[in-house]
């Protein structure tokens, strides 16, 4: 079966791992951290601001591959702090109004210090 | 591709997080409290006691979308203590007598604090 | 649909999970730490050793299932220091020469102690 490979300008890019791949009539997203997609620096400071833009990122994505946030169907956040849980979840519901995906989380740091971590991977159809 | 959202009242449910979704032939279930569908307290003190209620939330929720434990083809424990590792694996198995899903996993914590986290997603169809 | 369990001696096993189940149009592989497939030993002490003998389990798995490393679709990584974000990334990129997975990571530990984690979950078609 086909496996496409998506790419866009207006998320953030890696040398190790594809922004998203299209198979099996899903789009599998990287995890998104909270950062500009040229400047490559941390925005916001806030929870909200920080899960913002990782959606924002997220939403690029799926929207270079032909989806959108209103198709995703299963969503993993990792977060730094725990105490940033209601925070996240402020802004998470602004980006699914009407149905919320499926979800699974989890709290702890990778990779980036110094930033209220609020990766995400999504699978949308 | 179609997207049904499942729904069943023998599950925890939130405003931030469906159950399950249905697509591209998989459904996606949400990452699993030792939560009671009814009053959401903790159930159980032992990590044994604490899985099986998170598979039994999986259960139900499978049971709604037209799937069952038999079918679960990957899933994913969070654990808040790495000691609990061979207790939950001894419950695990009572879930997955003939053939058990590939599994992933990891040990921290996440949200709510007090019990051992025992988070699990499943993928099913 | 189909659920086809798949089996490898190439690659360690456990009576908890199955190495990988094919489903979807899918291969959902299980995680896979640095160990021997048949003695179960830990294999290499840097993180570039242990992180090639993670994903020489997930290429044997795949193989068994009739997939390759050239299909993963995506993965996860779980890294139990973070420091070893860069080796890691090293020996990933030998891996996946031509186009790299959509990737998701973690940094934290689970179940067995004493070695750089570098836990993965491969998606492939």
């Amino acid at each position: 079966m086909s496996r496409e490979v998506i790419y866009t300008e207006n998320a953030p890019r890696s040398p190790v791992y594809s922004q998203a791949i299209k198979a099996a009539g899903l789009v599998f997203v990287a995890g998104q951290g909270p950062f500009h997609p040229v400047t490559g620096e941390i925005c916001g400071e806030t929870i909200q601001e920080q899960t913002r833009q990782c959606l924002s990122n997220v939403s690029s994505i799926l929207s270079a591959a032909g989806s959108s946030m209103s198709k995703v169907v299963s969503a993993t956040f990792i977060l730094a702090e725990e105490s940033d849980f209601a925070g996240m979840n402020e802004e998470w519901s602004n980006w699914f109004p009407v149905t919320t995906p499926a979800r699974q989380g989890a709290n702890h740091s990778e990779g980036n210090e110094g930033f209220n971590r609020s990766n995400r991977r999504s699978l949308t159809r």
